[in-house]
């Protein structure tokens, strides 16, 4: 494995009146790398270092676009103090990681909100901020900027490292957010054909961007529009450029984005789901965030429990909890295969008032908090249900398209918040994912990160992320015939055809 | 003639559905050359440019230390918009060329005094400083950095043109400038063995120095420590790296530096001349400003005349003025091959008081100003020979070294303030420059900022500044023998040994 940065030390020939080569030029001719440039600040380090050090140096050398920077000239041996960040920009939150790039080791870890979901939690309110005033474009970049400053300041203070120290820094992200980080206007990445600034923004010095780095950043580079950074940084986390079966890399969330393949090729698709999945559409809906019901079990008395985050008092629902609520609910005969909600099943299904509607209509009342009703109505169902009938039918499509069986299929990874958190016995109750064996599923967690922090340990990983980019084939969904079709024939639990969900049968 | 800088003009197929690659993967796509790297400034301009200028579009390309940096996106034709800046850094004056680059033409021209020369008109004065206190590093850089800011707005007004204007910046300085300029402590410039932080300081992004351009920095490299980018730019301006006879390169001032070569060899050296040849020793001399005489001449009826700069009172006398009235005097018998003056030759010889030596001596009255006496002593006229034989003896050790005779010099540069303004036949009366043929003379001026230029105009000459450098041998006068030997022989007017002056001894 080697570092995506490396530290050389060197030990120079002091110059005498036979050999005065500059300080520049005796670093340069001591390296094996070619296309070695240094910066200014390396330039300015040169005197007095190297003669104080008696030109026993440690030099450290980022990647750039074109060969290398040599980025610091340090007295001494310091070549196993070599550090990296890698970022994670979600459109919701931020995730940050600093590594001794030697050991693989974790340093620090810190992850906040994108401060940018103040100008809108949807991605879309931002892109349309921008086109709406231009000058919100400076505004967004700056607030990831201060989130990503405010993240590294405890990172570096926790692990004992000053902002010098970070040799490189790699980022995963989807394409807007990679957008808005390096202050380009993502309006093309919404806007058909969805050629947008960039796919690959290439490597780009810190200090462009007015962070206190002496490093270079390189982000990871998308698909296509849709199909970020983020999914290639999650690509490197599976084994689908190796293995010779089928596997799926599944990122589900308001948008899914996916991949099916193995060594021979990659198919790629993305769409969205709909904010039912992250908790968005009901009332009592809410982010997995502190106080959220994130599990229920419907057990044999028939009896609802739900658990929340941190056991805090219930305050809504999340992802998590709104597929175990449909899942158990289902199972117990609580609504009915087509989503209805039988009303005599249990008496937490009531009639509630829908403001919007002026009516009564059934919901399962889930919780309630200061002799407040927290519930789920029999619309929230019915749009949830929608949601993860687009999930299953983006697989399907996938499975359809390069003619793979779900029974074919190796692994299923799944990456993300709501992948990760979701009770998968749930999920596959509900339809959301194919009826496969348990144990082929892998949940990979933020693989962004995880991808962003393999770059920075393994630079062979940036051969696998050409291979990826270079190999993948666009499924446009819209472009697909039946894919409305196959997305109604999904909007049942578990699906119209229950012969595609065996284990499902088996518990009703 | 290929310009530095480059400017391409794109036809690009705008995006549609079978064709949806990005804005910078589409300009890359249609560039022929390799190694182009998009800076964040046009990354940033990609959206809403290609768009709107319907993907016709002229990207900017500035060489880069490997390969090239995109530097800018501009809707439409503007190829032939393709401005460059020359500078030189001098220790005493700056100048700056704004050019066309595609035509070569001069759009605007400015000079300033070097802003430095407030901690200093001595350049180790201000090494010292930095020796003394490094905080003077950053007070150095900012005099300087101040200087060429402000030559370059009032170089862009005159134009009408914008900083994003400019695509390439070429610089031509000694070693110590370019460190200052860079931020670099030069301290190694002076010390021995003379191996300072860089010979060659790569291209730096002049956003690195804080600079409000777009563009790379190009500073010429030096061949040594003494042998700075200025002697480099020079060089470019001769044609000793072609012509089959040998030809002498000397820019003389209060140091030399001299080259002697021809298509098969290159000797360099550089050496101590002295503060004489500037006005820099007597009390009355002073830098070639208005006010300074700067011509002398004896008529046949021995009566004195001067001239001054802008023909100004007199204030004091320039180097030029001191090379003519040495010249002069000598021919007209008021001073003796040794120097010694002759106090009956004129009135205006008189013996004026010293308060140093805290005696009456001899001197040159050669001018008053309400009231004051303006002179130059015999002290004044020994140290000066001491200088001119200096020059001298660094152009016959090239030449003993090279062994060539003056006769075989096919062509004699002279480059600098100095060599420039110098009267030629003054200097060679005296004994400064060899008794060539007239017309073997080539005034270059100042060809630090002409190569600069030239470089922009043709980055063929990138080639031959690396011809220059590899084939360099640098002579070190120091370690010659005779050079003290050889020195005392010339401190006599125009030479101990008069035939090597024979158009001298054929005018006495």
């Amino acid at each position: 494995m080697t570092a995506l940065a490396k530290k050389v030390y060197l030990e120079l020939p002091a110059p005498d009146e036979a050999d005065f080569a500059a300080g520049r030029e005796r670093v340069l001719g001591a390296l094996d790398q070619k296309n070695v440039h240094l910066t200014l600040r390396a330039l300015q380090e040169l005197y007095p270092t190297l003669p104080d050090a008696h030109y026993r140096v440690t030099v450290t050398l980022c990647p750039a676009e074109c060969g290398w920077d040599l980025i610091r000239v340090e007295p001494g041996d310091t070549h196993d103090a070599l550090y990296g960040a890698a970022l994670d920009i979600g459109s919701t939150n931020l995730a940050i990681e600093l590594l001794h790039l030697p050991s693989g080791r974790v340093l620090s870890h810190r992850e906040c909100t994108n401060a940018q979901t103040a100008m809108g939690t949807n991605i879309l309110d931002r892109i349309f901020a921008v086109k709406e005033d231009r000058k919100n474009l400076a505004r967004l970049q700056r607030l990831v900027l201060d989130d990503v400053c405010a993240l590294l300041d405890a990172c570096l203070l926790e692990a004992g490292l000053q902002p010098d120290d970070i040799a490189a820094m790699c980022v995963g992200g989807n394409t807007t957010m990679i957008h808005f980080f390096l202050g380009c206007d993502p309006w093309l990445v919404f806007q058909k054909p969805y050629a947008p600034a960039f796919f690959n923004p290439g490597i780009q010095p810190a200090a462009a961007l007015g962070l206190d780095l002496r490093c270079n950043i390189l982000c990871l580079p998308a698909v296509a529009n849709y199909l970020g950074g983020d999914i290639t940084a999650g690509l490197l986390m599976t084994d689908m450029d190796t293995r010779e079966d089928a596997a799926i890399f599944l990122d589900i969330g308001t948008n899914g984005e996916l991949a099916l393949g193995c060594r021979d090729y990659l198919l790629v698709g993305a769409g969205a789901a709909g904010p039912a999945l992250e908790g968005g559409v009901s009332k009592s809906g809410m982010r997995a965030e502190p106080g959220a019901v994130c599990r229920v079990r419907i057990d044999e008395r028939n009896e609802l429990h739900v658990q929340t985050i941190d056991d805090l008092p219930p305050e809504g629902i999340c992802g998590s909890g709104i597929v175990d609520l449909i899942a158990e609910g289902y199972l117990a005969g609580w609504l009915n295969g087509d989503g209805t909600l039988n009303m005599g099943a249990s008496e937490h299904i009531r009639m509630v008032w829908e403001a919007e509607s002026h009516a009564n209509i059934p919901a399962i009342v889930y919780a309630s908090r200061a002799g407040k009703q927290l519930y789920f109505t029999q619309n929230d169902i019915a749009e949830f249900i929608r949601c993860k009938a687009a999930a299953h039918t983006m697989v399907a499509t996938l499975l359809d398209a390069s003619g793979v069986t779900p029974g074919q299929i190796g692994a299923f990874y799944l990456s993300g918040g709501f992948g990760t958190h979701l009770n998968l016995e749930s999920a596959i109750t509900i339809g959301m994912y194919p009826d496969l064996p348990r144990e082929k599923f892998r949940i990979l967690g933020n693989s962004s990160l995880a991808g962003a922090k393999q770059v920075l340990l393994d630079a062979e990983n940036l051969a696998r992320i050409r291979h990826f980019v270079q190999s993948a084939t666009y499924v446009q969904f819209g472009e697909i015939d039946t894919f409305l079709e196959n997305m109604r024939a999904a909007q049942f639990l578990p699906h119209t055809n229950a012969s595609l969900y065996p284990s499902v049968k088996k518990r009703k």
